[in-house]
């Protein structure tokens, strides 16, 4: 008896769960975290009104959703000032992320990246074969005129920025990633990831014409709207390019109740107001912590502050061990020189409490 | 300015929804539907117990789902006696049909089906430049046989069959399957499309060693559990065969809401065994109902009724258009000699009054 007969790609591929979950190590550790700070969550909720929506729909759950995805398409082009025709809501960043590099890129295409930025999209990138090439960040920015250079001596044609930016927190204003655009290579697509957009200071989102076939931009509920477990993510771009999507998308992956709890997380914009406020307070006294702790915070325009640890990986690993070790959880940059730092995600008073409470212990730990 | 650089392959693809949702004709029509009978949904819907769980989970979609989805793994393998290892959840199985095709199917690998039979294992065949072959039905039941021959003759990589049959509502009893599992060509993968299987007699599903890396059955929570709106399907397969979804996957698809869900769902047999006991007395209904207005209704092993109209496709087509033009969603097979048919959804006794209703009127404005 044989088996199926894979492509040589997916022959060629590891078998990998990208990230480890949280509830994956606390069965490993056989008990629960104190304070859950490594996966940028949001642990100020979604909107109480989103928490309703989403408990009324599931009555309604034998239902398919909208494959046209009408409702939703509709509020956030009114949101955004477009047409319901230049976005597409998907199955989060993540999945949407997935259907821009199965459309664009087969095997030995060339498509750019940070070295450190977001491994979903490479995992994506190396699923369908590309050849990712990736240029150092610049500090803890990524690097708009390394990137570009590199799309075009490579012909890339794919270029990832996130703005703001995962794992360091640091954003670019608006005028740069307009330059940036503006700069790109002929046939060279810049898919602007701006999951942390909705927590970044006025002037951090670019200004780009709704029809502008150079750049997608992509957006999410699951930070600054606190939903990252109901998977809403959607794509805005061009019209051609987003009715691209038609061509290869799980019509049906937008469930009825993620099409009723986004529907009401984006009607309520004073919600997202208030996280706002309150993650600006929590950036503040994550960065109070790690200063007192001898510790250099980055400045973040994210839900979570990067800190520098100011010696190499080896260092920050052992640091984020013995923090898990006290039952907090924290992520850390996956790559030099980056994983100097760790990551630490703006929570309650009590969650960051329960931080500052074992970061001295944990960081006399990893030096002894 | 210029676009993206899509691949030959996507650039040659129509950009399509497979299937107009319900909700897009009612905002055509600018009225709903009086029974929704056409979607294949469970009018039933889904346990309380499940209600209850997503309901409860919705406040805590800040945290991502569990990218390993264990529990539900476990339970799922604990409730069909296999290991956690030889079964995979999924966006619905048309999330998972497409990672089985992307998986095995590069430009000009033969696939099998039958003509008339899913359209969106189709839609992913074609999203992966594959040759897609199509057998006949006979009568009403998919030719295993057939199939067989064209898997031989074609070498084939994949060969689809759903068993009980949509959009037929015919089935196979498991000797049938087990001996095609035996007949395979070597290398070629059976897809078996097991959606309808909790709604079937018993005895129609195969006995397969789960370790059989020649066939993966798809099982979903749409049908019977009624949660299509969820979007949770999984697949049974080999290890080997269940781990390369990890090459692929989007490992946080499946929400925190969906995971709970499934969950409840599962665990409450007795909500399934009385859906299956309604769905017992609604197909005498609508067979009742077919027979009193000089039409055919099929044997059905699935939550639908497929009731030859004893004519051509264009009359069923215009029959169809009758009963919209009354209210009543119903939907009916795409290919000849199959579009003789309607198939009407299992509902509750007022959905099935109001079948009743618009048919005899229905029917007579398509005769004349």
């Amino acid at each position: 008896m044989t088996g199926p007969r894979f492509t040589p790609l997916v022959e060629s591929l590891p078998a990998t769960v990208p990230f480890t979950g949280p509830e994956t190590l606390e069965r490993r550790r056989g008990r629960a975290f104190a304070a859950r700070l490594g996966a940028n969550e949001s642990l100020f909720g979604p909107s109480p009104k989103a928490v309703a929506a989403m408990a009324d729909a599931a009555a309604g759950t034998w239902m398919y959703g909208d494959p046209d995805l009408q409702d939703l398409r509709t509020a956030l082009a009114a949101h955004h000032g477009i047409s319901p025709a230049q976005v597409m809501p998907g199955e989060g960043i993540d999945g949407l992320l997935g259907l821009i590099v199965r459309m664009t890129i087969g095997p030995g295409d060339a498509v750019v990246t940070s070295d450190g930025a977001y491994p979903t999209f490479n995992f994506h990138v190396a699923g369908f074969g590309g050849a990712l090439h990736k240029v150092p960040y610049r500090g803890h920015h990524e690097d708009p005129q390394a990137l570009l250079d590199r799309a075009q001596s490579t012909a890339a044609k794919l270029v990832y920025l996130s703005n703001p930016d995962n794992p360091m927190g640091s954003h670019h204003p608006a005028a740069v990633i307009e330059a940036m655009i503006d700069s790109l290579p002929d046939g060279t697509l810049l898919v602007l990831d701006e999951a942390y957009i909705d927590l970044a200071p006025e002037g951090t989102a670019p200004c780009v014409a709704p029809d502008d076939p150079r750049v997608i931009r992509m957006r999410t509920f699951s930070k600054g709207y606190g939903l990252a477990g109901l998977r809403v993510g959607y794509a805005m771009g061009a019209e051609d390019v987003i009715r691209s999507f038609d061509k290869v998308r799980n019509h049906f992956g937008l469930g009825r109740i993620a099409q009723a709890g986004a529907l009401a997380a984006l009607a309520d914009q004073d919600w997202l107001a208030q996280v706002r406020a309150q993650v600006v307070t929590a950036r503040a006294t994550i960065a109070t912590v790690a200063r007192d702790n001898g510790l250099t915070p980055l400045p973040s325009a994210t839900n979570f502050v990067t800190i520098d640890c100011g010696r190499d990986g080896d260092f920050a690993r052992r640091l984020l061990a013995e923090l898990l070790a006290r039952d907090i959880f924290l992520r850390m940059p996956g790559v030099a020189p980056l994983d100097r730092c760790i990551r630490v995600s703006c929570g309650t008073p009590a969650d960051l409490a329960a931080f500052a409470k074992a970061l001295p212990q944990a960081l006399t730990a990893a030096k002894g």
